[in-house]
């Protein structure tokens, strides 16, 4: 489809082929929270930096540690080492990450305390943010694609109006049934200052973004339409203009029946598919002309044996054909055994 | 379809009609943890009782707050006050529930402790929930249809084997992965008393069943065919060998995208569909020969109002002509105001 579909699968085009149209077998693999606590060389690294965002915040560390999994597995792509939290701290509405704890956020929960938000202050954060992306492009292998992220902002809202995250976010629903023009314009700032955040990335070298929606799967069709789909497609909207070629990948996680009117409602190349995505429901979403990303069952890598192996070369043969990336459904967790995760990729690329 | 499609709508056939092929319009109504906090005179009952569980056991008590929604708001539908607890409870895993805390039990986590588990020590408690069935059938308005329910083997497999509800049910799926023969036996368990223990309250006077599968979404689709399909498949072909024409509701929230594959397999005649369940997927499954319930989000029966009429309307309007049984996603929330659930059921009740 795209010139570049044929392109050498030696450089980080391998990530990229199947943007351009192009299955790639065995598929590109990176993993969600790849570069994470699983890893003792991430935990040294984190305890040098004294806490999760001073590590988010420090662009040596925090290409460090993205560059961690990538030396370990070689995976396709990196992904940029930061957190979905970095839109709200930026804006200035502090986020805290206390020990054993979730992140905690003084709520805004309605639209007056919209103006405790300052979204011309972003610029040093989101800076430092984007020199992690300008080393990364350097200190990567010219194989590794380099992916950017932010929290989408349906689900970065519901941290920014219960405080910390919850099983049902049923504060910001609350709001956003209270009060919807009130709740848009949280939404609207979260949208405008979240292109302008992915848009510094790419410039600073980002070859790919993903959108991270992982609340996606709360909401009534009428409200994820609004909430969900039409932020997305804004900032879709707004980016390929900005930099045309950068693909963007959604993760509605939880979406369920609704994904496939999420990827054509909004543009994305790709989808990222939670685990509880079927196997033939992600065939069928790859007939849309688009990338479907996923989805082993995190908790499989950590089981390991040969029920692991027998779930990838499902996988792989359901897939196979498609312009498919392999990924997780969700992150990895921090009791996976790093031996399972190379054990998944020699499997992937030993399986044609 | 049935002989009884045509029976009269002043009886409880009224709920039954649309399980015998016929579309009622208005669409019955009940609404799952339609006896409960949000009412002040379950409270008081509770109060009474001293503990939840204690209220379970004592079958005039549980009678009692089964039959308040009824007299508030005349529901179609009765749905007998139980926990889907009692199933562990039961079997000699003793489930405690703290204030302000949820269920706590003594975790189960490989098949040597499931000798703890006295599978043939049902009786008592069992015994103590159909008395209530009982009462209840004599003491619900004619035109009232009674429904019983139990938990799923892996929803409630999820609560023993984690020892709490938990987000991920990373305990469960842990077990399963690790030693899926085990994991077997507690679910083989669980299939048994469940049919007996959904038998006993047919006997005692159900009219219809609900089975209730609060995280049959966290499933990759292998895992939700052996954990979820099959052993609803098994309960559900058993109790119709019992008890033909008591209708089976299969409740698997989350299972978005294997909705329909979850229908044909285990052959409920209904399936309660959660709220992030679109209405155009609704109206597909209802083409799927079965009865559709669902699906409002219980946040926007607290925030009631305009939205709530028109999303009624909506919901009204998109399943008009299918069989379709009017409730919630999910259970209503103790912050619900009565005078919303009254507003819905009028509502509902006059637009045609």
């Amino acid at each position: 489809m795209a010139p570049n579909a044929r392109a050498s699968l030696n450089t980080r085009r391998r990530f990229l082929a199947p943007f351009a149209g192009q299955a790639v077998n065995p598929p590109p693999i990176w993993l969600m929270r790849q570069a994470g606590r699983y890893l003792p060389e991430y935990r040294a690294t984190r305890d040098e930096a004294g806490s999760f965002l001073a590590l988010c915040y420090r662009p040596e560390l925090a290409a460090e540690v993205t560059l961690q999994p990538i030396r370990r597995y070689g995976f396709d792509a990196a992904i940029l080492f930061a957190d979905i939290l970095i839109v709200p701290d930026a804006l200035g509405q502090e986020v805290r990450f206390e020990t054993g704890e979730g992140p905690r956020l003084d709520p805004i929960t309605d639209e007056m305390a919209l103006s405790r938000l300052e979204p011309s202050g972003t610029e040093a954060k989101f800076g430092l943010i984007c020199e992690t992306v300008q080393r990364l492009r350097q200190d990567l292998p010219e194989e590794t694609a380099l992916i950017g992220f932010c929290g989408a902002p349906w689900t970065v809202a519901t941290y920014m109006v219960g405080g910390r995250g919850s099983p049902d976010q049923a504060d910001a629903r609350a709001w956003a049934y209270r009060d919807p023009d009130g709740f848009q314009k949280l939404i609207d700032i979260l949208v405008e200052v979240s292109i302008d955040y992915l848009s510094g990335q790419v410039k600073a070298g980002a070859d790919a973004l993903q959108i991270f929606d992982s609340w996606a799967g709360s909401l009534p069709d009428n409200e994820f339409a609004r909430w969900v789909i039409d932020p997305t497609r804004h900032m879709v909207d707004a980016l390929k203009a900005r930099h045309p070629g950068v693909p963007i990948i959604g993760f509605p996680r939880g979406a369920g029946a609704s994904t496939a009117e999420f990827v054509t409602a909004t543009g994305v190349e790709g989808v990222s598919c939670d685990t509880s995505m079927p196997l033939c429901a992600m065939r069928e979403l790859a007939e849309l002309d688009i990338v479907v990303q996923g989805n082993l069952d995190p908790l499989l890598l950590v089981a390991g044996g040969d029920a692991l192996d027998r779930r990838i070369d499902e996988t792989l043969a359901a897939m196979k054909g498609r312009r498919h990336i392999f990924n997780l459904g969700h992150g990895i967790v921090p009791q996976t055994p790093p031996e399972n995760v190379a054990r998944l990729v020699e499997r992937i690329r030993s399986v044609a």
